[in-house]
């Protein structure tokens, strides 16, 4: 497998994926690629508009996209490319959108495969076992909350520890040990905005800012930026 | 009908449900009330510690509790009572075990008949039709999305338009117009804290710090606090 899994697609104030671009020049093979792109997550801008954007910036890449919103047999469609990229925007809708379409167990099967995957915030969350760990408001209502589980950790997609001042609502760290409380053999990674992970072949690496580790029974740990974890990430002990 | 909707139990620094106990004293016969309490969205703390901490304020009102999850008939319990609370904690869990003991349509049929209905954060996104609106994480997996649809508008509890500096996810009416983008003829009531909504026979009435009013094709209007309305709060333009 080789997973490039990104927490958010543009830090506030920058262009439209600024940060996250080198990443993705590195993990593509430098000769041109047909990509797969998923627009499923739009919700308050359209698919349209969406895949034209992250086209653009495929184009500046080198690499051409095809976005599956406009194919009339989506998998079809994903069998000519040789890259899959899945935006972000809402994970409930996002997923629902996949199952819809017969592309959550589809795309599945060519990531394990080897066919290069690219998420980010919710394009990230569905390449865990569960959408479990999103942000979003459950807009919609997807046939089951599972998903594509190409990873055996949940990502928390643009995880901050900070906190609105004077807000009684709950912390991010609060919401994770409620889902930690539920799923009690779960491992959450809290990727921080400006971090990844990148999966190849069962070696991890986590790129740009960094991330906190949270499972139920030790304190949250966090681990720092450009570290290569040639281990399961649930092994935090020993990172 | 009568409803008092909470949009949280306790402001951040103070002991448990401060600000709302007068609004619950006026809200109840002043004669000592059996109260049936749902403590089912307790996760983080247990129910028999919630139930507990919950009975002694209501003992302080001179109110007697019925902690449901300790009821070997849930529903019976219910019959014995004359008055429901529920209480906050997670939406998703909350409406997950309403279901499993077959309360989603008993209390509500309860409480159309007149039975006096209380309810905090989760406790109120659960008498709405739906708990589209929650900022919980989506911990578990309900049955369905559907609640007790008591009244025709949303809540969301909590309510902010603070965001945390720098960064990148979306706000509190972003998420709300996500929400709007899909059910385009819904109305969400951002309900900030220390704010409630009365329910008495169709009149609504506003208590505490006021809140926004969301629908999708009109910018969102802010409703002071202490305002009587006889309308329906769909039609806000005329509030």
């Amino acid at each position: 497998m080789r997973l490039l899994l990104l927490s958010n697609s543009t830090m506030p104030g920058e262009p439209f994926f600024t940060w996250p671009r080198q990443l993705v020049k590195d993990f593509l093979p430098a000769q041109r690629q047909r990509i797969a792109f998923v627009p499923f997550a739009a919700v308050s801008f359209s698919m349209d508009e969406y895949a034209d954007t992250v086209a653009k910036m495929f184009d500046e890449l080198g690499h051409e996209l095809v976005s599956l919103h406009r194919a009339s047999d989506p998998i079809a469609a994903l069998d000519s490319t040789s890259a899959i990229a899945i935006g972000g925007g809402n994970s409930f809708q996002l997923l629902k959108l996949l199952y819809k379409h017969d592309l959550v167990r589809a795309i599945r099967h060519r990531a394990k495969d080897g066919l290069p995957y690219i998420g980010w915030s919710a394009g990230s969350n569905v390449a865990c076992p569960t959408i479990m760990t999103t942000n979003d408001m459950p807009i919609c209502e997807p046939p089951s909350l599972r998903a594509m589980n190409l990873v055996p950790w949940q990502i928390n997609p643009h995880y901050t520890d900070q906190r609105i001042a004077g807000h009684g609502g709950e912390s991010r760290d609060q919401r994770i040990a409620e889902y930690l409380e539920l799923n009690r053999e779960s491992t959450v990674v809290g990727l921080r905005e400006g971090a990844a992970l990148s999966v190849v072949r069962g070696a991890v690496s986590i790129l740009g800012a960094g991330m906190r580790v949270f499972r139920r029974t030790k304190m949250p740990v966090d681990i720092g930026a450009d570290r290569s974890l040639r281990i399961d990430l649930a092994d935090v002990d020993n990172a």
